[in-house]
């Protein structure tokens, strides 16, 4: 795996595609995944190991690991709500397992109908089975994001204290790492830094990444605030799919592109080349037409004197005079293109 | 003037006018400023005194600037290109000018005609203007805003020690306060830290505000930014209004409802009633309806748990319970609604 600076870990295939209408055929599923795996992503979330009748989206999830897999070098990440789930994501051959509970009693009861305890206890009966398969030559990661931990749309706040008491408790039921889920977009960069700086100190390094809305346009600001904390994982979705079907008229994640864009024009090595970031938003566009995308990068384009912060990934840009009355063409010139030029 | 963290200088009437094809007639121009001012914003740009014929949005400039006067203990401020602008500003009664001049040579020529050189002694031709009226008791302050602080459409990278030398000349030149414009959305967080620490360094208490743009979806991060490098005084445009006529399909300035949710919600008082301020926004739909108003805020309220930083504005959202399956009405009964429900 190539040295980065942060690790993005795109989450569009899971979050994304279960919060919108349409369902995608497995075959864009895959296609778009094998494009953003080209694009320099090393850690994908294919899709979720739900009952297909709760997300008839998500019903795929075997036949799309599958072909995620075969994806040399990728790290395949599924989302399992329950052991039934964790079986399956591990039966097809995911390594990497990602588990949601939230902060909020009220949230984790509407999401997974359990308490956050019966939640801890069953994450822990997740780690037993983790434990168990690896006796047999199968090692596996288990993650957990606890989502609302900077604020709930059902409780308003969520004790910051609780969270972090959940945190260790659920360090303690064996979770490999343990993340902080702004999942209504309710957090802003003092909490994001404060929060990921207690779990940090509270877990080592088994506190884990950030996963942020954008429902307020406070997305971007919140991830640097957690890349000051020390956080050096964030998930993001691209063309901002995702949401919380608990705030309407909110939009999603925050948006990878946007993410990717921002990151290398600070200095820091993501290892995605954007150009052919945007060829992969531009499947999506063709595979989910009439859905919403978001995003700034894929109108604006990229700056003039924008350089990725890996020199062998720099795109070059139009040379000077290029475009002296207009920059309109830059976004092509510069390898790329929006969503209105792919359409 | 009532202590606060941060001063927003809202500069939609002048910005975001100024950049868009509708001309709004003078009556709703002044009602507008009315409801920004009555929402607590301190500072108002309220026009450009420019040439009617460059810029017919602007014609009314001197009746808007009379109406605005009149409101109590607003700051009315007023762009102005030259020494003709600046003499037609103090007549009418404003005291506060700002000046825009470019870093860049070709930007700066494009916009107003003039070298670099040719636009900072054209400053201090002005500022000889404003020493002269002040000694018949007309005192009067000049900002300047060095655009394309940060990066250039037209010329890619600016140097910052041309920044820097240009900021020092234009202080000699005796501006009362220098800051920074990200004119294009070229900046990042580690630049704008940078950038806004050396003229802190440079000039001291007359380092002056940061101006910045959108467009690649990184306002609000360089805004946070900016406040951490000690700037005190962020412009920002009501529905992110305004633009850079050279960066097509670009959204335009930092959102002025999302920057005060998201400074209020960091903790920072910035003297600002949301719902007053959507209230201005509602009026603002209505004026320039087939105009894009942009904006996070707008559609989804604010989060529950949110409090001003001033307890004194705290506005009451809905108690515990009241949205169990959703949170679909809360931008209303916290008192914002959206540009749909006002429509």
């Amino acid at each position: 795996m190539q040295a980065r600076d942060v690790l993005i870990s795109e989450v569009g295939p899971r979050d994304g595609l279960q919060n919108i209408a349409t369902i995608m055929p497995t075959p864009a599923k895959t296609q778009w995944i094998r494009a953003l795996a080209a694009s320099g992503l090393q850690e994908i979330e294919i899709g979720s190991f739900v009952h297909p009748k709760l997300l008839p989206q998500m019903a795929d999830a075997e036949e799309v690991a599958r072909q995620a897999l075969q994806i040399p070098e990728l790290d395949v990440l599924a989302l399992v709500p329950n052991l039934k789930g964790a079986e399956r994501a591990l039966a097809v051959g995911v390594r990497k397992i990602s588990i949601p509970v939230s902060a909020s009693q009220s949230h984790n009861m509407a999401n997974v109908r359990m308490s956050c305890e019966q939640s801890i206890a069953a994450i822990a009966d997740i780690c037993a089975y983790r434990d168990e398969q690896a006796k047999n030559g199968v090692r596996a990661t288990v993650e957990v994001g606890i989502a609302s931990a900077f604020g709930c749309s059902r409780e308003g706040i969520v004790p910051e204290d609780w969270v972090m008491e959940m945190a260790e408790r659920l360090a303690r039921a064996g979770a490999d790492s343990i993340g902080l889920s702004d999942s209504v977009g309710a957090a802003n960069p003092v909490q994001v830094r404060r929060m990921f700086g207690r779990l940090r100190h509270l877990l080592g390094n088994r506190a884990g990444g950030a996963h942020l809305h954008n429902t307020r346009g406070q997305g971007l600001a919140n991830a640097v605030a957690a890349i000051e904390a020390g956080v050096t994982t964030l998930d993001s979705s691209q063309a901002g799919l995702g949401g919380c079907p608990y705030a309407p008229g909110a939009t999603g994640n925050i948006v990878t592109e946007d993410l990717v864009y921002l990151l290398e024009s600070m200095g820091l090595d993501t290892g995605i080349d954007l150009g052919a970031l945007m060829q992969a938003r531009a499947l999506l566009a063709q595979a989910l037409s009439g859905e919403n995308l978001y995003g700034h990068l894929a109108d604006a384009g990229v700056n003039r004197g924008f350089r990725y912060a890996n020199p062998g990934r720099t795109r070059q840009c139009p040379p000077p005079g290029a475009h002296q009355d207009s920059c309109q063409s830059l976004a092509e010139t510069c390898g790329l293109a929006s969503d209105k030029d792919r359409a």
